[in-house]
């Protein structure tokens, strides 16, 4: 699978997902168990240092890990006998007390939640860039007339200032998403064998555990994976956003309209012999993330359903999809960063996209105009009869109305796209103004 | 589909989502946004008086109206055709200011969300009331011994409380995602064709129309759907939490381990041919909703990459589905109260349970104890051969132990199983004393 | 949900799966369950006749049935207790033999059988008519010139013919994955309480009862549903492929495009204000359709893992899901049919396109020819320079060819999009020369 | 995410899936296509036979090859880079012929293909040994008592062989689906750049290169994706029948049942604290796979909607996911070889829990035969109060019905439980039958 690594995914996130750091995490956690229990005097303060420093992924064998995973059915078994070994090996007594009371999945579970807290760092910090991009597009283009579409119709006129807004409030509501998820995700698991804690495991030695890692005490939640479904739907969320985006830069790219583009770069997304394309080939990458993301989130709520204290299967199947998601995730949030922070756009040829109805965009805007002179209905008719000939004539409706000798004193500026932008400037500016302080 | 309409859902909840609730919805919405326009000088106050008096189911034909609905691919415009009528049979004049400015995407979306309204306000009584009966359950047997399983085999006691004590904290979490995605989705949508607003939609009369909606005022999100994706998770993780407790009672309920029961009723989950079976029919419901949310849940964040300022099908795809989402959950929700609320627990059954493996779920404790008196590897090797006889000629361990002669002073206390569970009734009341201040 | 009937569904199909038919087909299973047990000696000929007699839907209480369907889970439970009562009321005797030996999923299943059986002739008509038009359109439009376009960029031409010959290709597969499905999914299921069968439900009576319904016999599968899964997941590829035909058409549709439209119709998908505006609401449909069956079939699938001799909410799980999945692909293909049977197709406008890049298209063309004059390193830097001109003065490359007076014979010849459209036409008469005969 | 690929995965398809292996396969087609293009007289045949040489990918340079990956955004074009490199070093005028008129995906594809048939060909040998096995167990177990389960529930008496008959069954179904959808997904793409062919890539020409290639010829299916699809659904299909196998199993193992187990292994599934578990740990890897595929499945139909003649995204989706499937399903297949060769069955547990409800699973057998002598409505009350009697007192039925006097001759014979399993061993049989000659 990795033939695509750098297509879809970020490197950085990538190396964060690696085993060489997932193994340190699980060491973290073992250290931070010993240590925890050390402090609440179960075990001896001595072995509590030898087995911290004995927790560092240098010492593990990886590849002698991986291929003992499957014994047992997850990874910390084979880390704990290897971990136990080298403890042994510096000092008998500590390796007593080494993951003393603790179950596999505590650590394993921990560890994950371990590598969401840095994820989230990394993501946050990004997202929070992305912000900052949009939010220099909003004020770079909140004038910029462009056809506003629906059901890829062109509608309307807007502000391309008033799309990227648009873009900017969706990543915003998801940044108070990822934040609440936070609350609840960044927690410890620390149960025993059946989440009931034991004579190692207190109340106590929880607390200071959760302390150590910078995490929230909880009560054990090895059966109840709502916080990891919540987290995965937020991170779809927030891939399905970038997506939206994406699809737009990608349909306003097309031949047809151009008039915006993803960054050029030498050997990307042109072709010598078709010298007329410019394929958007990051879009491309976000889209089809995108289109991966909904159902591993899907896998991660259907595999809520796990039974008594610890399940046969679905536990299991939430590791690598919850992984995937989110180096999926990061890829999406990289390529929009680099697909945002490059974007052409082209003012011109907007405008000359507003002309191609040859004027029928403005119909309503004449026709309610004339209703004040002749009566809605009356202007109703005559515009609808001037719209046909423009079609069949293939003529500019202002250019029939004016052969037609129709008498509005100010016709021209009902065909001027910047008096049809509705509130465009004015919900633009609300939007500048509020994260203007916040970025 | 109908044909189990009273098994899957909730009646209550269909009725909330029946044609006539929907269409009064739509036309609240048609209302407000008459008084907004006014009470900003925008329409004629007496038009808003009127038009508001005429938004009222009791005058559409609902028949005519699905039936026209196909023509313009959506409910609002004819609905907004018959209100029109209706208007101008009233009072000409006003029947100018009907959905004026609106688009119909504004007045569905927007009525959607009253229907969320009123389903919030459903589901948060519901989840209150599961919250109340599950925290009676902890409190009743928060010593009730029984055994944890993990991975379906029997692994050590618990108490039942520690059971139902984790369904609690799984379903409270819950509850606060539904409070934080409740400030984003109760927002209106209101910008007229393509979002942009216009003379008749400017940020005054979307704030008065926020507020006599009850509503938070919002940019406009016709082709951002973040919000209804969130509110889609979020149900599918009640409903994933609510199957994880009905997985539980399913299995604890089969005929050989017999621990607990949903509630018996005349002619439910009986079988007059095979006298044995209490069938668990209303967990076997809980259990097939919890399969679809999922994947229902998928579709709304498929759905997200919606194009420009209106999507041509994904906004489509919407509509059933997050419909059929709520109502799932809501039968999920609404038969949770009732399995739980009459929850037949057989802790005899459970103490029966706990001996069935002769003592070998105990045989760690006596391994421990021994250690301190010969060894650890002395005592391992001892305990381990004594297992091996007590699965070999089906004796208890403890009367293997016995016959060895093995010299522990207090080894009954060893088999005893409220000495195994750890810290489950500590860790039960600092549940309660959380809860039992909140419920 | 049924607000939308009209516009995701198709009306025969919705009475196809009406509580009434849906009843009748499980009548009809215990009808020929009667049946083929008198044949084989095993009930009495007359108490045959009798149950045959009485197995008709209109003596069926369907308010009462539905009321009382959640009490034994299902709907085979109420539906033989009023059976029994009606036989009972006809003769006494007779009634013994209703439902004889066997148990409710048996009825059930069978009964979904029996409906997807009237689905499939149905369906199969459909995508009959389909091929139909689609072949018409093939051999209209086999020289009908128009862009090819990849990644949403125009790339070389092609005809519309050769696109419309892909859809027919495609289209074509899943007939005969439709027919291939069939023989698996046409088969009873008869096997009593666990798929044992009984001294009621023999071999032979299997045999029977098969040859009654004019279904296959089939070794018990009510534990497995592999078939129920490949019926799903064909119709879902069957709204896959008639999705892609619509999201072609709905781009082709674009404003900036406008190539081909779907069929107008007065009063749908125009706009009064936007007299401009051609919304593909049938497109829209589809593609609305075509968002939510694939995760419906992964329900479907996600079922499949089903306890023992009768599962506990997966079996549930389906029932719904399965029917909405043929209800939404039946309104697919039906709104397919009204989409591609009234195709508007607009030649001159694909013409127009063509020239959109003001000959660029064609610059491998030119360098191809020009290479072998001098060589392939000189034409193409040749080319280059000159699109470059080309792109910054808005010339046509063949303009900026001739003022640097390239010394092409045939230039015309390489900008003539007929000479670009490689074997398109061989392509499509092997088509057409295939279905032909078929169709 | 490698840390899991001992866990989930097979090795054999790991390395099939390496990137060597698909390189290798890209270069197969690239030769082919040379070679195809030499036979009919496009190229000369000299240039053929020395880009077949340099087809090689020991020359080529991988980590290059994956670091430019990103910059055409798909894995060809860095290729053919490279690949004309190589060749030109050997000689300059046949690098002229490299991927002559060819396109990315025409490679792309077409590879995979190839790597789908390498794949069917490994999984129908498994498939075929999975059902030799089942065959054996079947054949062994013909006679084996058990009690068939319904809703997790004790139902009625079957064997063993009925219940394996019943997986050999469904696996066959599948091995069926495999054969046809070989027919249709084992086929080239070649269509240059929008699959209209060209001078270079005639009709002759593909037809030359399937040959080559021992794949069928095809009309183009760039953006017609029903075939991947089709295969898609007929693996999860697969991978959920051996789900259904597992999910059996992994009940059946519970420590209260205990009837089956998966094979044990020295340092797997069982647990030194714990010596009476016998974890299902490769149920659960089976289990927690069949949850991934279903919705990897959902992805594949979903990006079935790709735009015009070739997808901006969707395409693109497919890549990982599509081997993701294949991979899962790989690992599931041997998984379910290694439990299903070395399972464990205790036919003298299976005895025991027949005895577990007293006799109550045969009460209905006690109440038939009363019947006949006392009436149908006398005779169901008496049993019905035995029952209740047993239950109350947790007395055997038989002995309950023996202190009331009850007359009845053969007594013990209804409480046998080889006369209460209907047709389970003709039925058994005939699928011994079938198979027999077969495998």
């Amino acid at each position: 699978m990795s033939l695509y690594s750098e297509i879809f995914y970020s490197k950085e996130v990538n190396s964060l997902f690696s085993n060489h750091n997932h193994i340190s995490k699980m060491l973290l956690v073992e250290a931070a168990l010993a240590k925890a229990q050390a402090e609440e005097g179960i075990i001896p303060k001595e072995a509590a240092t030898i087995i911290e420093q004995c927790c560092n992924v240098n010492y593990i064998d990886l590849e002698q890990l991986k291929n003992d995973v499957h014994l047992g059915g997850n990874a910390a078994i084979p880390l704990v006998k290897q971990l136990v070994r080298i403890v042994k090996n510096n000092d008998f007594e500590a390796s007593k007390y080494v993951h003393f009371g603790a179950t596999s999945q505590d650590i394993i579970d921990t560890a994950t939640v371990l590598l969401i807290q840095e994820y989230l760092h990394w993501v946050q910090g990004k997202t929070h860039q992305l912000k900052s991009i949009l939010l220099e597009l909003t004020k770079s283009h909140r004038e910029t007339l462009m056809m506003g579409r629906t059901l890829l119709q062109q509608a309307k006129p807007i502000t391309f200032g008033l799309k990227t807004a648009g873009w900017l409030e969706a990543l915003h509501r998801t940044d108070n998403r990822l934040e609440e998820a936070k609350m609840r995700v960044l927690s410890i698991q620390l149960g025993g064998a059946v989440g009931s804690g034991n004579k190692r495991i207190t109340a106590e030695v929880k607390q200071t555990f959760a302390n150590l890692l910078g995490l929230s005490d909880a009560f054990t939640w090895q059966a109840h994976r709502d916080n990891f479904s919540e987290w995965a739907s937020v991170l779809s969320i927030l891939s399905g956003t970038l997506g939206k985006i994406a699809k737009d830069i990608s349909l306003l790219m097309q031949t047809e309209i151009g008039e915006v583009y993803e960054p050029a770069a030498p050997g990307r997304g042109g072709s010598s012999t078709m010298p007329h394309k410019r394929n958007p080939v990051i879009c491309a990458v976000i889209l089809a993330n995108a289109m991966r993301t909904p159902n591993l989130t899907a896998t991660m709520h259907s595999s809520m359903i796990q039974e008594h204290e610890r399940s046969a299967g679905l536990w299991h199947a939430e590791w690598e999809v919850l992984t995937q998601l989110m180096a999926l995730t990061a890829g999406t949030v990289e390529k929009s960063i680099e697909l945002l922070s490059g974007l052409e756009v082209h003012p011109e040829r907007m405008l000359h996209n507003l002309e191609l109805t040859n004027g029928l965009i403005y119909a309503e805007n004449v026709s309610l105009a004339l209703a004040q002179k002749m009566g809605k209905i009356q202007a109703h008719e005559l515009v609808e009869k001037a719209c046909e000939i423009a079609i069949r004539d293939q003529k500019h409706l202002k250019q029939v109305l004016l052969d037609q000798s129709v008498d509005l004193a100010d016709l021209d500026s009902y065909f001027d796209p910047k008096n049809s932008i509705g509130q465009s400037i004015s919900f633009v500016d609300s939007i500048i103004a509020t994260y203007e302080n916040q970025l």
